[in-house]
């Protein structure tokens, strides 16, 4: 099996994602980040996401974006949005996933993965920039500029299979593929023990997601 | 002044780059990174440098590389060549200016900063891909979709002032700036006291720097 880094948040994207590497013949590695967010539950989530679909290993690298600030999902100071907002909200993180993804491509690099994953959606979204087509065209350019492996004609490609598709969509291509959406967080002030708030953008998109869907929500909320 | 985000690695190539930008009017934050390097006596270097070259502050973040391995900058079982090899050296850490660009754009959209400088130099260098002016331009492509600032039309430079001088020229600049080279520690292997090993690729690309520009080489060698 090739070997792929795969990007798992602990919510409901990234556990498709990792489904779908992993139906795809990849031997999945996971990695998440303790980057300062507001709760721990999305991190207990990707450890139970990335056991329960068979990735080979899971890592959580820390990297304190919350001595930067500037978001409300690193910023305990800064409130969460409970009513949709004009523009790109503030619950975006200043270039979290360029961050997230130059630490993937060194992960990978060094493990001889030229496959990287990630959950990002363009549709139903809360219209951060570094979840669009552009961002991740410019970050397969730059890793095959940056590294030895891509210099060397080994080329990176960054695989982002729900750009295009609905909430509905992921969450149907979720289902077939068996993952079990119950252990995934999405929400942004999640509890302690994981349970969403239901008020934020992200279980908005969510729980519309499931009703589109015709699938009952399995979501614990607070 | 013009707030903008200095990468200080404690070397003489970003000494250089510091003085440079605040000659050119910026206000100067300076970032460095424990990276799980070999020696800390780079990290007391860019902390004098940035002291002494007026950085408004100087943050050191943690993130450790050495977690990936694959280097032997980064990983203590792998030996720093002391002759010239063929290609890009073991020393190469996959992905490392991509990662440090990466946190530089974060701290930076979060300060208001447009202007990143990073000392990063394609002629006396050791090969590595992301010194090149190629992955500078692909960076900068990169921040203008990757952020809410540069999606806003608000766009980021990345300055790299150095590319396409050689070490003397850049020594050359560095002495016309004031900047005390003996401050700077560029060795792979340095002691504790900061003493270079005199030996490694970057030893010396900086020795033969100080001698064809015609200036007394003040490092302190082991």
């Amino acid at each position: 099996m090739k070997p792929a880094v795969v990007l798992v948040s602990g919510g409901l994207d990234s556990a498709t994602v990792l489904a779908a590497a992993r139906a795809d013949g990849f031997a999945c590695h996971a990695l998440s980040f303790a980057y300062g967010q507001r709760h721990a539950a999305e991190l207990a989530a990707a450890r139970s996401v990335a056991e329960t679909l068979g990735a080979v290993e899971h890592r959580v690298v820390p990297i304190d974006l919350s001595a930067f600030g500037g978001s409300a999902l690193t910023d305990l100071s800064l409130a969460v949005p409970e009513a949709p907002t004009a523009g790109i909200p503030i619950t975006y993180v200043p270039a979290r996933n360029t961050v997230f993804l130059a630490l993937a491509l060194a992960w990978a690099e060094v493990l001889g993965a030229r496959d990287i994953f990630i959950g990002v959606n363009a549709v139903d979204y809360s219209g951060y920039p570094d979840c669009r087509p552009a961002f991740i065209d410019a970050f397969q350019q730059l890793a095959n500029v940056a590294t030895k492996a891509g210099v060397e004609g080994d080329a990176f490609r960054i695989h982002a299979p729900l750009l295009h598709l609905t909430k509905a969509d992921i969450i149907r291509r979720g289902m077939q593929l068996g993952v079990d959406f119950s252990r995934t967080v999405s929400c942004y002030q999640a509890d302690a023990a994981g349970r969403a708030c239901g008020r934020c953008d992200s279980c908005r998109l969510r729980r519309e997601g499931f009703g589109a869907a015709g699938v009952l929500d399995p979501t614990r909320y607070q």
